[in-house]
């Protein structure tokens, strides 16, 4: 199974949305198209939100130049409306965001050529290195956290939440891409992955691609966190993360933040493994995150199957914010972050040289 | 609806598997079909349990005398080895246990009459009495709950879990008896029910009572929990229970522990709501509570539908238990155990002249 695959006039993308039942392509031919499979969550997880992202960005500026834009201000101008729409799909991972202001930013460094055909070549070729990149970056941030978790030389127990794995990136995964990591070294004992409701990415996704790997991973809902810690030596919690703001705070899927403070309590470290690309140091703290907040029917149904009154009210926050006091460390393609705060953060970036 | 309702010679029983979609009763009129829809939880609930495994007793003994069985003694050694039946068809539950005892002390008290039509009468009155008690009892533990919340004097937010309501007892419910109490007087802001994944009593069947009452009900998923009290005001949690033991720990449906955690963190009083029957005296702590682990398939499937690869590994305890550390008072029909421990339940009990 491949999350995207780009075909010089196409964007390929596994509809996550089927998954495990059925393995589908999604054809998407236009920036609208990837739009939509973004907006529905046929590709979600916020690396492979923002490589998509980067793709439509290619198909909007090539059918735009085959509609006869011919002049490069116009594109970029264009362009910008249709980041815009992009940015909008969904409102809480930043990588979104990053990726499609990546993609602006290079075609405003060519505007003065004037050549529009060459910024669509120029915008292909990022939206690629973007894509490898993040093949990179997974190995990266991964071996990082497995140096960090292999330290006690014993196979762990480790949890996880939603899917941040290869289904959620262009490569090996964050979160999964660690366990892959030391499922390498030989010192994964068991994978607990929680279902992840309302949309089930930890069964539908996470069990399906550990499971297909041959990583030992069961299958908890999610209400059993608390219970499996007391009772099941889990040594680490590890999850991915849509956005973290420059104090450590951290966006992650509904239901990260509830088992943080089940960590803590279980004095289970709680690790969070994200690229750089996640970090969004022009917000200070979590507070200002924006939570997507979804379509109630997902909660009241499965499936399309009724699991409640259909007029009962909702409550259905794609997203929570886990505050940075309950993150043991931050696991990035440039290092670690330990015990994150505002000071931690600055410092990393500072230290690494690492431009946003 | 009504949960349970006797007809003399047979038992009718609210399917609660087949709920909200369909209202449809079973007629239960051997013990084997009670048995059998206590296995499957189409009656569920600690107190219903108990009222239902009464009646089985009643349709136990009536069918043995009516099979011919003449002598006392004999009639005893029967139910006792049906009674021991019964009460394996869910082993977390101590009601269905104590029903059980009640019962068959009953049944020896007139073994000495040697008129086995005589002990089938009177087990029949018991069983109605336990009903008819369960009925007075829930009044009364949740008027103690209520008048313990409502002293703020404020219109509360209340999250609950699981269902411990009228669809659990034959009465109005222990935990969302309290609720009803609290919304009789006007302070009642909102309940966030958990829907309690694996088998969704909260989204089948506390958000259909409450919401069928015109009490505010807003249905949350279990992982969202943490989210609402951080961001809802959450003034309690109430929850049902299904074995106390001496300590105070208590055992009830699984993620009742997750949340006992998430409310301390969140400094929210964390209430249990239960009959005196509930509690299991010769029990010291929780540690030794049986928890019944059941089929795997509740997990991999969503009302039958398939979530996760039919052969990854699952945990699927039926319930956990949450150490008294976290329970701020326990509401029974006698009174409220404050801050329950090994001392304070016995000087309960003492003081109060309760006999188990």
């Amino acid at each position: 199974m491949e999350t995207l695959h780009w075909k010089g006039n196409e964007l390929l993308l596994l509809d996550q949305t089927a998954l495990p039942l059925q393995e589908r392509y999604l054809s998407c031919r236009s920036w609208q198209d990837v739009r939509r499979a973004i907006a529905v969550l046929a590709v979600r997880g916020a690396p492979a939100i923002g490589v998509a992202a980067a793709y439509a960005v290619v198909l909007a500026a090539r059918a735009l130049v085959q509609g006869g834009v011919a002049d490069s201000a116009a594109l970029l101008t264009q362009l910008h409306a249709i980041c815009l729409d992009l940015d909008a799909a969904r409102p809480t991972a930043v990588n979104l965001h990053w990726a499609l202001a990546k993609m602006e930013r290079r075609a405003a460094e060519l505007q003065a050529e004037n050549d529009p055909a060459l910024i669509v070549d120029a915008l292909e070729a990022l939206a690629n290195a973007i894509c490898a990149e993040d093949i990179t970056v997974n190995r990266r941030l991964s071996a990082y956290g497995a140096a960090c978790l292999c330290k006690a030389g014993k196979k762990l127990h480790i949890l996880t939440h939603c899917n941040a794995g290869a289904l959620a990136t262009a490569g090996i995964g964050t979160a999964l891409g660690v366990i892959r990591a030391l499922h390498a070294r030989g010192l994964v004992n068991m994978v607990y992955a929680d279902e992840t409701r309302p949309l089930l990415q930890g069964a539908r996704l996470t069990a399906t691609e550990l499971h297909a790997d041959g990583i030992p991973v069961t299958l908890i809902t999610d209400n059993m966190a608390a219970w499996v810690m007391r009772t099941k030596e889990i040594d680490a919690v590890i999850v991915g993360a849509d956005r973290i703001t420059g104090n450590g705070d951290t966006a992650n899927k509904i239901g990260t933040y509830g088992v943080a403070i089940l960590a803590r309590e279980h004095r289970i470290p709680f690790y969070v493994a994200a690229p750089i690309s996640t970090f969004d140091l022009q917000m200070e703290t979590g507070v200002s995150i924006p939570i997507e907040e979804r379509d109630h029917r997902e909660v009241r149904q499965f499936q399309g199957q009724a699991s409640a009154p259909a007029d009962v009210a909702v409550f259905n926050p794609a997203f929570d914010v886990t505050p940075h006091e309950y993150i043991t460390a931050i696991f990035t393609e440039a290092g670690v972050i330990s015990e994150p705060d505002e000071r931690q953060v600055t410092q990393f970036f500072q230290k690494k040289g690492v431009v946003l």
